[in-house]
């Protein structure tokens, strides 16, 4: 079974039994183990023992609501995705001229990069997974409907870029889509470098991800 | 032994013998089929059979002159650097104002990005290794040196963009380290999506570099 509408097919089945607050933890803090377990140590060197032993828990208990390795990474990457299509729509819908959405689209995803740096480390490693040859059929049919999602993502940019175009906000000689590419890229090395100062306040991350989205809107000179 | 100085090495222990050429040559073909299989299949996912196989040789040929796996990646990763190293260091001795200058490095590397594409997927391969506690003690030694020369590359952009600060080419209130981690982040994640079309032609592919560092520089709006 395709894990992507899990919690939403749980919170279903469950829907007005004791336990759906109960399910829904469970899965959640198998998730979060499990982006630290890929994030640290990567797709190839954890085991669902590694996720077990840091959750405190049997591999019985994973088990119990992922089939495979494979497919809890890629529950993590998707739920790493759905908080940043869910940060980039809705920044989205503030409104503005097709420069204003970009830049608040930008900053949306930068800040949650780096409020979900496991997560978020976790979606950058599918993405080069997909570059890959050496995958399984398996694995395949989840990074082949992921790469659907990411396009999809892709396109919000490509669109607000192209109002702007057509506002005057954004300029015309701009390639849309080698410009998306490029600061989608920008955004998306955060995963790289970024980590968090241990004092660091989400007033800081924010004037962070500001400045990240500045820079891509309006360069450097 | 380290590897990183072994092409001069050979060179000068062979220097008027016959062979001298072969040898070059033979660790090039051996590092360029090594780059396509890591760039496929990945480290995890690439043996030392993978390359032989590639090469048509028997993997004593590669092991006459690489240790290991481990070895071999990071010959590669090391080639991808140099070739990084070598463009952006020429582009900036053209001269010109500090925004002038980062232009063409920001240009220089998006093009040497996309004339090696397999080189420099390794070399993105290993910048994500180095974020990994899996690795043995052998790996980390190469991958602290190997970070240490991308630190090196890095600080090439940050003193050109404080020199343009200092000219008056490029604007006082950019925080220096925040915005070349962007633009080195754009033109990094070339590694993900750049693929030469089957007829593209050079002029086509300095014209998308182009492109690439303007919009770094100068924006989209």
């Amino acid at each position: 079974m395709a894990n992507h509408d899990m919690h939403r097919e749980w919170a279903s089945k469950t829907r007005g039994q004791e336990d759906s607050g109960h399910l829904a933890d469970s899965v959640a803090e198998i998730l979060d183990c499990a982006a630290l377990c890929f994030t640290e140590m990567g797709f190839q060197g954890t085991s669902i023992d590694d996720v077990a032993r840091r959750l405190g828990a049997t591999k019985g208990r994973i088990y119990h609501y992922f089939r495979s390795k494979t497919d809890l990474f890629f529950e993590v990457h998707r739920e790493g995705m759905r908080r940043l299509m869910d940060a980039v729509n809705s920044a989205m819908s503030q409104g503005g001229t097709g420069r204003e959405k970009l830049l608040h689209m930008i900053e949306a995803h930068a800040l949650t990069m780096m409020q979900n740096t496991a997560y978020e480390a976790v979606v950058v490693q599918g993405v080069h997974m997909h570059r890959l040859s050496a995958t399984t059929p398996e694995q395949r049919v989840s990074l082949d409907e992921l790469m659907d999602i990411r396009h999809r993502f892709e396109q919000l940019f490509v669109e607000t870029m192209r109002e702007g175009q057509a506002d005057g906000s954004v300029r015309e000689g701009a390639d849309v889509s080698l410009a998306v590419k490029g600061l989608l890229g920008a955004v998306n090395w955060m995963a790289i470098w970024y980590r968090p100062r241990p004092d660091e306040t989400p007033e800081q991350q924010q004037l962070i991800a500001r400045h990240v989205a500045e820079l891509q809107v309006s360069g450097i000179a």
